[in-house]
C-alpha cells in the first residue's frame, strides 16, 4: 500500500488495517514517508478519527519503536499516574513518594513543560542538584530500593511518539483525541506498569476543555490500557482554575512540600487524596476507597511521605537540605502583588491565559531551546466563586527584573474576572470513569 | 497570524482574511512555512473547503506568484477553453484553429498529461518538429498574427499553484472542489483572455466524476472568473466513455485532423460544435448560438479550420506534411486487435482504467522523468449502449511491442464490460452553466 493510498483511505473514511498503519509509521521513521505526508495524514485522523483496531495499531507501532521497561523483579502491582495537564498541577511530585510510602511501587516517566502548561520534570528539575535523566537499569535499581522513580521519558521510550508529538505540534493536530490517547498510552505502557490513574483535565487550562471531550479522551485511554491487560482508571478534575496555589518551578516544590508536611492548598490536597486512594485500591493496598484515602492522609500527616520524598530526592542527586529548608530553594528577587481591581465576585480564570503569562516569565520554554529560570511565577490566591475587595491581593508576581513582573500583573489582572454575578465553575473532582464491562 | 494559527483556524472551520492566506502562500514561497505544515492545511481544506472571500484570496496570491499576459495589443475579445481532463479529449487541438479562423483570438495555455488523463500538449508534440515552449513574447507575437497559438504553460505561470499542485498531489488532497477550481483558474486568468468556456467532465473517467460535483466545480469556477470580470459558460460533458476513438498522443492527432476535415467521430464533432458555439457567442461574433454552431460547422467543413491549424503547426516549428499527410506522423509498429469475448451490449466502460492502461503503455508518464512514445494507443470503437458481436474488434492496441500489447489487449478487455442489461450512461453534452445573476 502506497503512502498517498494511506492518506487517502484515511481522509476518505475507511478503516486501515494495522499492517497499512504499521507500514506507514515506520515509512515514516526510515525515510520512505515524507513529513507533509504524515501532516495530511494527521489531519486526516483529526478529522475522521480512529477506529479502535486503528487506535490499537497505532499505540502498538510508537510501543514497539522504542526499548519497554521490564519491573517484573519489583515485587507488587506497579501504578503510575498520568495527568493531562495543566497549570499549578504539581500533584506527581506529591502522590509519587506517598503512594510508594503505602507499599504500592510507582514507576513513574513524566515530560516537561508544554504549550501554557507546566512539566513535572521541570518543576523537579529546580531541586538543586537532582537529576531526571536516569538510565533505564538505574530506574530500575531504585525502583526495587525504594518503590519510586521519577524521571524524564528517555529518548528510547517511544522515539515515534516523539517524532509525531513534534509534528502535531507545528500542525494544528494536537487536539485530536486518538492521537492524544494513542501518545500517552503508548509512552505509558512502556513504563512497565500494571495498573493506571488518568488525571483527565476539563476547563479552559486543559488541553481538551470541554468536559464531555475529556471523558471521551479518558474513555479512549482506558480502552487501549484494557486492551494491553492494564487496569485503567480516570477521573475528570477542574482546570478552569489553577490547581493549588502556586504556578512556577520552584514554587510548585515548596507548595508540594507543604503538602508533604500536611498542609497546603485545600484543592491540591483533595485531588492527591483522591488518586492516591485510587492507586493504592489498584496496588491492593487497601480493602476499599474510603480505608486507602484514610491511609494517604495518614501517610500525609505523619510525616511518611515526606520521609520517601527526601528519600527519591537524595537517590536522585538532589539537596535534601533545600526540602527542608525550602528558602534554600531558587527565589526571584521580585515580588510583586496584583490587586483586585474592584470589589465583587471572581467570576473566572483564564488558566490558559495564566500559564503562557508563566511561560512569557520564564517559567516555561517559549521554545525549545529556551532556558527555564526555575524561581519565577506565581501565587494565585483566588478561585472561581471568591468574594474580593478592591485593593486587596488577588496573585503575587515573582519575577526576575522590574519590567517582566510589570508586565505579568498587567496578565494576571486581565485573566482574571471579577463581576457581580454568580460564577460557573466546574466541580474540583468530576465523574469517576472504569472500563464498561 | 502564525502559519500554525492559520492552519488551526481553517481546521476549526474560522474564515481566514485575504491577509492571512497570502502571507500563509507567501510564507510557503520563501520558505518560512514548512511543506508539512501547508499538506495539513490542504487537507483541513479538503474538509472545510473555502469560503468565496478565501478562494478569491487563494486564486489571487497564485496568480500574483508570476507572470501575466498582457494581450491588450490583440484585437477582439480573448476566449480560452479548458477541459478538466479525460480520456480520448482532443478537442483543444479543433477548436482553437476553428474559433480563431472564425475572427475570435483564442490564446490557450494547456498541460501535460495528468494521472490517466492526457495532455494537450504531449499530443502537440507528436507533430515532428512542434514547439509547445513559446517565450511570452513569441506567444503574444503569434496572437496579434493568427490569432492563436497553443503552447504549454510556462514556469513563469502561476508557479505557487505548480507548487501546491505537486504537494497535492503526494497528499491525497486533489479532490477538493476549491483547490482545483483555484489551480485552473489562477492559470487560466494569467493568460490575458477575456472570457472562458469550461468543459467539466463528469464519469467515471473525469477528476469528479458525480455529475452534482463537477456542477458544484463549474459553478466556482465561474464564481472565481466572474470575479474578475471574465464571462465563463461551462458544459458538462460525459467521460464515461472515452471522447471520439482515438487514445494516444499521434492516434489523437489523426483523429483530430479528420474532424478538422469535416469528419471524425460524431462525439468529437458533436463536443467541439457545441464549445466552439460558445466561444464564438463569448466573442461577440455571431448573433446568436444557432448561428454560430453553423458558422463553426461550415469552417470545419470547408477546410478554414484547418487551413488555420496548417499555419499554427508551421508557426511554430511543426512539420505541416505531417498533417497532410497524417501516414508521416509516428505510428507503432504492433497493431493487435481486441476481440469481443461475447455477444451483448455494451453495459460500462472503466475509463480511468483505459487511461491508465495507455500510460502503462507510454502515451503518458508514470512518473514525471518518464519518456512518452507519441506512436502507442488505443482505438475504442465502442461506446456505452452499443450491440457487439461476439469475435468482433472492439478496440485496436497500437503498441512498441508484444509484450506490451498483449497487457493491454487483458487490461482494455477487463475496462469493457459486455452484458445483457440496458447501459447506463451520461448525455454527451449535459447541462449547459452560467453565472447566476
Amino acid at each position: 500500500m502506497s503512502p498517498y493510498r494511506t492518506v487517502q483511505r484515511k481522509r476518505d473514511g475507511f478503516e486501515l488495517t494495522p499492517a497499512e498503519i504499521t507500514s506507514f509509521m515506520n515509512g515514516y521513521r526510515d525515510g520512505h514517508v515524507a513529513e507533509y505526508q504524515v501532516a495530511a495524514f494527521l489531519m486526516a485522523v483529526f478529522f475522521r478519527g480512529l477506529t479502535t483496531a486503528e487506535l490499537h495499531a497505532l499505540v502498538e507501532v510508537m510501543l514497539r519503536s522504542g526499548d519497554t521497561v521490564v519491573l517484573d523483579d519489583v515485587p507488587g502491582i506497579k501504578v503510575d499516574k498520568h495527568s493531562t495537564g495543566g497549570v499549578g498541577d504539581k500533584v506527581s511530585l506529591i502522590l509519587a513518594p506517598l503512594v510508594a510510602s503505602l507499599g504500592v511501587p510507582v514507576p513513574m516517566m513524566s515530560g516537561r513543560g508544554l504549550g501554557h502548561s507546566g512539566g513535572t520534570v521541570d518543576k523537579l528539575e529546580s531541586i538543586p542538584g537532582f537529576r531526571t535523566d536516569l538510565t533505564l537499569a538505574a530506574f530500575r535499581a531504585q525502583m526495587k530500593k525504594l518503590g519510586c522513580a521519577l524521571i524524564a521519558q528517555t529518548d528510547e521510550i517511544a522515539p515515534l511518539d516523539r517524532s509525531l508529538y513534534a509534528l502535531r505540534d507545528v500542525t494544528a493536530t494536537v487536539e485530536s483525541i486518538p492521537l492524544i490517547a494513542s501518545s500517552i498510552m503508548s509512552k505509558k505502557l512502556a513504563e512497565g506498569l500494571d495498573a493506571l490513574v488518568l488525571d483527565v483535565k476539563a476547563g479552559n487550562g486543559a488541553f481538551m476543555p470541554e468536559p464531555a471531550r475529556a471523558e471521551e479522551l479518558a474513555r479512549t485511554m482506558i480502552a487501549i490500557g484494557e486492551s494491553y491487560g492494564k487496569r485503567v482508571v480516570a477521573y475528570i478534575t477542574a482546570m478552569d482554575r489553577p490547581l493549588g496555589t502556586a504556578v512556577g518551578n520552584a514554587l510548585e516544590v515548596i507548595e508540594s512540600v507543604e503538602c508533604l508536611r500536611g498542609g497546603g492548598p485545600a484543592d491540591l490536597r483533595e485531588v492527591t487524596l483522591t488518586l492516591a486512594a485510587e492507586m493504592v485500591m489498584l496496588g491492593d493496598g487497601a480493602p476499599d476507597r474510603d480505608a486507602a484515602r484514610s491511609m494517604a492522609a495518614a501517610a500525609l500527616d505523619d510525616g511518611r511521605a515526606l520521609e520517601r520524598f527526601r528519600q527519591i530526592v537524595r537517590a536522585q542527586g538532589g539537596d535534601v537540605s533545600a526540602i527542608d529548608d525550602t528558602d534554600r530553594l531558587p527565589a526571584a528577587p521580585i515580588r510583586v502583588d496584583v490587586a483586585a481591581a474592584r470589589t465583587g465576585t471572581v467570576t473566572a480564570i483564564d488558566v490558559r491565559a495564566i500559564g503562557l503569562a508563566a511561560v512569557a516569565l520564564g517559567a516555561g520554554r517559549a521554545n525549545l531551546k529556551a532556558v527555564i529560570d526555575p524561581a519565577v511565577g506565581f501565587l494565585v490566591h483566588v478561585k472561581p466563586g471568591d468574594s474580593v475587595e478592591r485593593g486587596h491581593a488577588i496573585a503575587q508576581v515573582h519575577a526576575a527584573d522590574e519590567d517582566s513582573a510589570a508586565r505579568a500583573v498587567t496578565e494576571l489582572s486581565a485573566a482574571i474576572t471579577i463581576g457581580d454575578g454568580d460564577a460557573a465553575f466546574l466541580p474540583l473532582i468530576g465523574p469517576r470513569i472504569t472500563a464498561s464491562r
